[in-house]
């Protein structure tokens, strides 16, 4: 990245060593992980070059859109809608929470036994090496799992503007209710925020924008169904978390411009991996940049991602909200529709998940499914349990892994994937 | 216990050699712990007769009510309102939840990370060694923490009778909407269990039931303000532990009747500690029979407990309900009242409880405060940082413990204790 983003860093308020520390680390990784991949589509070149500028370029957008008077929000989590932000002439972005950092400060305001993904997220913040978090003019928080809901408290008081949503955690009326209330709260807080009206037509035009990145995302795994798959698990995850991070049109289009190379690849039978490389559906926890741990393994170890069942996948982008509505009103609620739907595990009971598993397994011909779960995750560790009995009795192969950011125990996953993989052949 | 009861017993299902060593362990255990005490008020001996009639007398007192056409109902926490309960002319009982059993098999249903209270939940019921829970028509659940509200989920499978009540997370009006429309819906569930319709009398009295159940308990406690300690905080644990198994009016008088008595200790300056003995107050997670590990370390390292800020305890008595409403919808949001104050640390955010710990400090005249937090509980280990930081802003001296329903660590938590004590010296 170019030496003139440091005085940008320095602004936001960056450790710069610290920072230059993790983009040497991340930097590593990528080579190590991604560009080392064989007959890479083409497309991904664009996605190269977004993780290069992640915390470069994407970040000098956003602080030109500020300087334009457009407000930024940052978000950890699939629930925060949007629509509403982009309406509301605001833009989104995902917070930094993929790799362990500060975790000694951490461990002072969170407990040991945390998520990584929560701890990560607080290490980000006090190692102050997370550029997105510091231009954000408002952080949305979210009552998903308790570690999320109790960790807000204590984030409150590390950020200058966190707003904290609550969630139903039952899809009974009730629920539904809750999150309506939710919803309206947030437009007006967003409204709020950047001093914009959300009206019908800028509603329906920030529907149609989230709905055209979902699209092309399930172009995009469409294609994965081929067998030789098309692209790797790999690249289909970065894609997958670049959703998250940049500009919503234009990752549309990159999606989109690698779909259209795919469709050649397909056509020509030729694939990233040999036909009849065992398929792989990953479901379970997200995995934010940098955490490629696991499909690293799995893609290193003789098989095949073909589709991501999480938050960084398909359960964060599988519906696309209603744009009939002609009325503010009529959209929230189709907002609030396609949001309810989402099968995280926080709710009770998620039988929709299961389904959806299923599904998923039968619609990109994979031949097992690894469930990721991140330690101490309690709603994704707890579902496993009956996700795999389900996948037990519909004879799919399953493998339950438990793990966390750190790379220690990366000789132990090895062998327990090399011996499903085994399996599955 | 009588041979009597073997009968009862194996027709409940449960599996006698299991069971039968289930009461030796807790037979040994209550002598060692609770007998082994000295100087305790005589009006023990009720609570000394009840535990050593805990699957005995009680249960066959609960299966002659069934007999007579009366309903048992089961639960997990302090939200099943046991007012409307009574109301509908059945019974509440707390259910096993205190001591491993069956480990092996209960983590083929939960991860092992799960805390030591929901394993325990689980334990009993695999192992068939609870009378209660195999004595009750009906099971409720609630969506308290992650761990709990997707156990449920499992437990379904393995109840007959099992209903979720659903919780709000957020003290604002919606929540409090949630909890009304819930506890509506619970009073109809009830009534459609017993066939019995709640009326105005009926709520009333159970109302004036469950609150002088609650008064007597806020007697006994305001009796431990005293120096020296008139009563030990594993007999006052033991009070408050029994308050969810026993006939409610029987409970109320027996308490009342220790309190009769430890006001005469009062009088004339008796206590079962010394004057000047470091007094402690115990914050966190609830102590279910027979989890008297953290009290037997306190009170056998030269301290003595004068309060359990815990749902097994003031959390979980503090509040009287409202009697004075003439209509059952005006009773229901007395009830609907009184629960949402309880400061749960699934709340958020929940500054109440910090509030009250301190309050409690100051009443009961506790030189510190041991936050006893079980493994993997994260609503309270993650509260027990917040608290730690508002007790160390008032210069209240505060040990966080972690720990689970094994021996292995008593050990080390008796050293940490110990340090702590000399400390309040």
């Amino acid at each position: 990245m170019s030496e003139d983003y440091r005085s940008m860093w320095t602004e936001l308020g960056l450790d710069l060593e610290a920072h230059d520390a993790l983009l040497g680390v991340l930097g590593q990784a990528y080579q190590d992980i991604y560009l080392a991949q064989k007959d890479r589509p083409e497309g991904m070149g664009y996605f190269d070059f977004v993780m290069s500028e992640v915390h470069g370029l994407r970040i000098k957008e956003l602080l030109d859109e500020k300087t334009a008077g457009r407000k930024i929000v940052g978000s950890y989590c699939v629930f925060v809608p949007e629509e509403i932000v982009l309406a509301a002439n605001a833009t989104l972005v995902g917070l930094c929470s993929g790799a362990d950092f500060a975790t000694e400060d951490v461990e002072r305001l969170l407990p040991r036994n945390t998520c990584a993904l929560i701890k990560s997220a607080f290490g980000f913040k006090l190692g102050k090496v997370c550029p997105y978090l510091e231009s954000a003019d408002m952080i949305v928080g979210e009552n998903t799992c308790d570690g999320k809901k109790k960790a807000y408290e204590s984030l409150a008081g590390l950020v200058d503007n966190l707003y904290v949503m609550d969630l139903p955690q039952v899809k009974h009326e009730n629920g539904r209710a809750l999150l309506k209330a939710e919803y309206n709260r947030f437009k007006d807080a967003m409204e709020s925020l950047t001093g914009v009206s959300i009206t019908a037509d800028s509603l329906k035009q920030a529907i149609r924008t989230v709905n055209a990145k979902r699209a092309a995302l399930h172009r995009l795994s469409a294609l994965r169904k081929a067998d030789p798959a098309p692209i790797s698990g790999l690249d289909a995850l970065l894609a997958n978390q670049v959703f998250f991070y940049d500009n919503p049109t234009r990752f549309t289009d990159s999606v989109n411009k690698i779909c259209d190379e795919l469709e050649k690849r397909i056509e020509a039978e030729q694939g990233v991996f040999p036909e009849k490389t065992p398929r792989v559906l990953v479901a379970g926890c997200p995995q934010a940049v940098p955490n490629w741990k696991l499909p690293m393994i799995v893609e290193t170890t003789g098989a095949v991602i073909v589709g991501e069942e999480s938050c960084v996948g398909e359960r964060g982008t599988r519906n696309l909200t209603d744009e009939s509505g002609e009325t503010v009103e009529a959209m929230l609620d189709a907002i609030v529709d396609r949001y309810f739907k989402v099968d995280c595990a926080i709710f009770t009971p998620n039988p929709d998940r299961l389904d959806h598993i299923q599904q998923m397994v039968a619609d990109y011909r994979a031949d097992g499914v690894i469930h990721y779960g991140l330690q101490f995750c309690q709603p994704y560790l707890m579902e496993s349990i009956p996700v795999e009995k389900a996948l037990e009795e519909a004879q799919i192969p399953c493998l339950r892994l438990e793990t966390d950011y750190s790379m220690e125990d990366v000789g132990q996953l090895k062998t327990r994937v090399e011996a499903f993989v085994e399996l599955l052949k």
